[in-house]
């Protein structure tokens, strides 16, 4: 996302600072100023400047020449969850639905093309589905994916399905735009999403929208479940009530009214 | 945290950039460019040109006259933890602390004063303590805080030591400098940290360091319980060594040699 330098409005140093911070993602613990400079595509001084000023904001740390993030950088992504209130809301529903089901309950939030997990409360089973927070999935592919783009307007989820590649992950999953299309005016109507076995053979996941207070669609409930484990009259008689009713709940206490 | 506008190192944009997103924690869901200028002590215009710009960069959504952060600012915090692949590696390890024990497992890291927590593997039970991540306490008063404390250099204890205000939140809250010193020595030579009703009344925690391959303490291992259900004998014959286990376990996949 390379922006021109001589827009008034636009501070490249604010895009430039949290690329360096984004350049540790995914197994990078430890990098000197050479690597920042090459994964950033930024200029060895520039990157020296950046470094310095968040070492001195307590978002990096620096050990001989290499340089690692500090927990500070949790704060950030905390803003996020904490400035709604989600997770703490949702935490005690979420209990809920595990202890009730015996199935591990995940909450997601959809950022660009993916639907990405910002809580989870695990059954206590060994064969748990294991997925972290900030974990990120296709949205296409989703439960919970299909409940974020149905929550959208018309015009974005237009947007979304015109620049999305729907690359098929198993047999089942659906990759043509105009069915899905179709499907997420489905999920609209119907207050939820069922995926079955799009995103992975063997699993099965569902979900429904959270909304806040003014009503948009900011998260969405969903569980997975072993397709082998639990039949399709056991999700929508025992499982899929529990989750709807939860997603409500949590949803009339962010202030919802719908 | 001011910085001199006349530092050449220093990036001033990146600061206040961070502000803003830092402006909408704990509990400020939409937030107009007057109230964020108020929060963040800066002229409307520089909050203008920040706003636009997090806008563009997806962290930012307009509604009307209100902003608020998108799920695009947990990459931020995602990059930490992925980073160095801490909750992922953790994840299996906890949630067997859990299914032996039956109690809570959590993970935390230092950040300033605080103990943060970044990862949680709750257990199936109604009275369980419920911690999300993203929360912090006080580290002095909590035994993952004080395993983080001890892992620190002598330098910096004593920084810390020299800066706190340490609270007496419960009568039991040890709230001399010297003696909490002598304590993170303690932590320190046996390697896990014991707290008994100092940080809540009739809560008791235990942690163990987990260290990364620089052998660095970068967070700590713990559990809590109501100290009317669990005796000091079950903790220190039973959930103690699973705890000191795993964690041991967790360092040495991420490369520790001791």
């Amino acid at each position: 996302m390379v922006k021109p330098d001589n827009r008034d409005d636009y501070i490249q140093s604010i895009e430039r600072g949290l690329s360096v911070i984004l350049a540790f993602a995914n197994h990078h613990p430890q990098l000197s100023l050479s690597a920042l400079a090459e994964a950033t595509g930024l200029s060895k001084p520039t990157v020296r400047r950046i470094v310095l000023t968040l070492e001195e904001l307590g978002y990096l740390r620096r050990e001989g020449r290499l340089y690692s993030l500090t927990p500070h950088v949790l704060s950030l992504g905390n803003a996020y969850l904490s400035s709604m209130n989600l997770t703490e809301v949702a935490q005690p529903f979420m209990e809920e639905v595990t202890s009730t089901t015996g199935q591990t309950c995940s909450m997601a939030a959809l950022d660009g093309e993916d639907a990405v997990y910002i809580a989870r409360v695990p059954a206590g089973r060994v064969m748990s589905i294991t997925l972290t927070t900030g974990t990120r999935l296709p949205a296409y592919a989703t439960s919970m994916g299909r409940v974020l783009l149905a929550g959208l307007a018309d015009g974005e989820i237009d947007r979304y399905l015109g620049q999305v590649t729907l690359h098929p992950l198993t047999p089942r999953t659906v990759t043509d735009v105009d069915r899905l299309r179709e499907m997420l005016f489905e999920v609209r109507e119907h207050g939820w999403a069922l995926v079955d076995q799009e995103l992975e053979e063997g699993v099965r996941s569902f979900s429904a929208p959270v909304r806040d207070s003014t009503n948009r669609v900011v998260a969405s409930l969903s569980m997975s479940c072993h397709a082998a484990n639990v039949s399709m009259e056991t999700i929508h008689n025992e499982y899929l009530p529990v989750v709807i009713k939860a997603a409500a709940e949590i949803s009339t206490r962010l202030g919802a009214t719908r």
